[in-house]
């Protein structure tokens, strides 16, 4: 899975390096997708500074949605959200006692004023949150549009091919 | 609260005439960015034809955005989801027995390849999926990025100019 | 495990293939009664309008009952009984990462007008949807009645032969 | 509202007086699909002997369905279905402290072998069961399957004749 | 592990064969601790008439306190108390799906009138209950009072010895 | 209320006057079933000494039981059963924030070792722990066995005399 | 409620003006006890700059502890305890949907690397805060220590002398 | 790992000898940034005296902070805290059935007028307790404050050196 060399549009950021097992569902379908972007570990704890900067600096390198994974006490979306209007996507990592619901509380219940907007718990959320960067993307990169079109496509027709479970 | 006469960008739907007491929020701040919206009742349960509809016409109509909002098991959003590209906003709409929780474990936890971006139980909620619909549109319409702006700027200011809780 | 050839009675749909490990559960116990039944996967969220034809055509090809299991934002049940006058059982699917409990509470929490009948999460609900599925047609069945009344007093007999656990 | 003369196809039970507040509206659902049913109170932990006949009886005395509400640790549905096949719904009543929560697992969380189909807590769960005892006794009574399908319309057209909440 | 000869003071049921691996733990300590005892498979659901007859003749038999594990919708120890005062112990088994929360709240949630003693989810609870049945015992049973005081003599001295965690 | 002047076979304690809402129900019941008792407020964390004090003295008092009441993190009854071997009986108290649901895991979680007879959260579970202390004392004391036997003959004859909840 | 003149050794920060109502117990325990405070609106998500400047200095300020009250996404401690050293001690506030359990776990559920001492939900947290901080101070400013000790054997005392919850 | 030679500043207790798995990460921590501590098993309920006699004398034998982990009704933090004001660091540990929600809310949710400082559920709570520790002591110990920031610094150089997690 390599990141493509033009302007990435969709930023995938995680606070940890173990959030990769969860985020790379994100990185593939943008991937399949056709979504330049880009890939990087941002502590809103250890580093919060470079948090910041990558907030900041978000709009101006034309980041068009930011996703964000994070686990526990998950800072990392709403913090980035305080710090640009660019849209961020947030992911709840699955964490180890409390199974994610830690995570998805701490990035979905932002007060009024700072909106996260947040997906399911792990994978199925990365996966949901790269979908739904395509279809903010899709008006204008028609491209994209075509591609998420044709993705609903297959996996409704798969459903259709398979759709008796005993085989 | 009147419903601009311009093709509505965003759509609001709720599954129940009471949600409105939550999405108002939702299209206060919509009016308050400039955002042309339509506003409707749409019940998952008792008028499923409606939903399919309302999602399959939805691109064609122009709208960039629908804002769901339902409470217990809230299907809506996740629906309209399935039968549309256009982003679908979800709100969780507090419930009586257990506040809400259950309708965003309704909305939030959608499967891998149709994804909602939820946002907060209750009025959080829905005032910050607008706000996030306009941080989609304003890449777009200019002006309603420089309300977003000037919303964000004025609600840092209030905070700074009322930094003493205690008068 | 085969499909009886006669004209089913209920049908047992499941919104993903994954499902089907819970749902057999359900096929097992109809098979072992005596009640001709179908089995498919209808995704509400990947083919939304088979799973409203589904329903809509439920009665006419005289379904009595539909089973239905889904996992996490588990919205099969309720949509089919949106669609449909024909009781829907739904039996809520263990889910990775909050142990079915949104697939529960997405099941269970129907707002008023349109009920979905609930069993327990896993392969228990599974089983239970199928007893009562049967008990649902023993009044006009006599044979199914009289072999659910057979199973009742078998399982009875088998904790009565084997009451002490350390045999 | 009155108990109808002819024998009741239907049973009402709940676990104390209090939990007459929420399953009136049981009541007040089959009185309107003119479904004969009869009310009482019949209390698990303090009237065990009554409940063990209630149901031993219930076939007999021509019960299709057997609407059981309960709150806290909500015996009393699970041990009506350990006593008879006729189909058991049961309403868990929301509960002072833990909101139904409580309620709804001791109803639910039925072992493989006895089910009890479950509906939401509160006035929709209870209502909803009514609805669905209305389904189950559509096939062999088709005045009670045309009252149904009249309220089903209705409150669709309900929702369609007033879809603008703000009026 | 042999039940005693003489006639048992303490009833240790379950709900199911597969509840013994947790109930093992209240034989063994009622073993350990000189209690004559027995061990017998009780399913409130599956065999409600043994239920019964366990509970009424209980007293008769000179049980002084029965030891009740069930798990999920656990409704063997409250309907074990609705039957006789002898006092019952409840013992939560920890459940597949919500980890024996669900067993907790049904058993511990009983209404005013009929209690049940809960002990801890799973073999602690399990162990306990044996430990309280001793001290419910001890008043008229020297030996067994003696018993008790020795083990909790013996588990503060086993801490006490090796109170260095790293050795 | 008052307390009995004989030697109080009982001990009511509580971790906070604001306690005595719940507990005044256990203070109620013990009266009524003519049990002599006692009644204090003794905070594990304001008064740990005296707690300690007060467990090493019940028995040598005379104390066959312990009701204790707590809410949040309640370590009352836990820390009361280490330093006696005399029954205790724990009242999870409703807390503001989270009803009970913390009082409730904090007394029942116990570690194996040593036991604590937990009851429901709130009013319920102190009436119970009343009955239950009435129960152990029953075998030695008829008087008491008596009582217990007539309250709950009435508690039964009470719904019998009440079934009909539309009256 | 008056700021002392003096150079602070305290620092309360909230996230909305709507938390003072829970801050004030933490200013009012500081201000019994002698210790010199601040007290701030801080917005993690409406003025992050402010709350990354306040962290910065707050070592240079002379500040040996921070409480921070949040409710919901509660990211203010973190985001303080990210950019100093200096012990923050986190207030979850209760929030309107979820009763702080939110609150709680995103301000308790930490990632290794960056703790923040958390304390109860609502105003006992907010007041045991500031009781912790004054234990942080004793060592080094005897006045403050023996403030603590006064009030904690006062506490004592009232419990003591208070201990008949009748009257 | 050694317990150094030197007076303790930190006693890291627990209550049983398998939360050393656990509170292994906060002694590693401790000797990492050479802070002289102890390590010792207290149980609350089994060795209860202990426990009091350890709070009660830890102020006069030099310890500045108490590190106290413990699972399920975890009651040992608060019943030191209740002996000493020497600050109490509580520690969840992650619990069988339960996940540590029980030890979290047993140790949090302490009343007003006794603290506990909680930190995360498991490993990462106990590595935080003694990075806090280190914060505390930091003031009157120049060289545990530069370990501290070195640490720190460490710890921030490790992810912006490694902040492409697909390496």
């Amino acid at each position: 899975m390599s990141v493509t060399a033009v302007a990435p549009l969709v930023g995938i950021v995680m606070g940890s390096r173990s959030d990769w097992e969860t985020m790379q569902h994100a990185a593939a379908k943008l991937e399949a997708l056709g979504i330049p972007h880009e890939v990087r570990v941002v502590s809103a704890h250890r580093t919060p500074d470079v948090l910041f900067d990558y907030a900041a600096t978000a709009a101006g390198r034309g980041l068009r949605a930011i996703i964000a994974g994070a686990g526990g006490a998950a800072h990392l979306p709403g913090m980035l959200a305080a710090k640009t209007a660019v849209p961020v996507l947030g992911v709840p990592v699955q964490s180890k006692a409390l199974n994610g619901m830690d995570s998805l509380l701490s990035i979905v219940q932002m007060p009024a004023g700072i909106p996260v907007a947040t997906f399911a718990i792990g994978n199925a959320g990365a996966a949901n949150a790269a979908l739904f960067a395509a279809a903010l993307l899709a008006p204008e990169h028609a491209a994209i549009g075509a591609s998420l079109a044709a993705f609903r496509a297959k996996q409704t027709d798969d459903v259709l091919a398979n759709d008796d479970p005993r085989k």
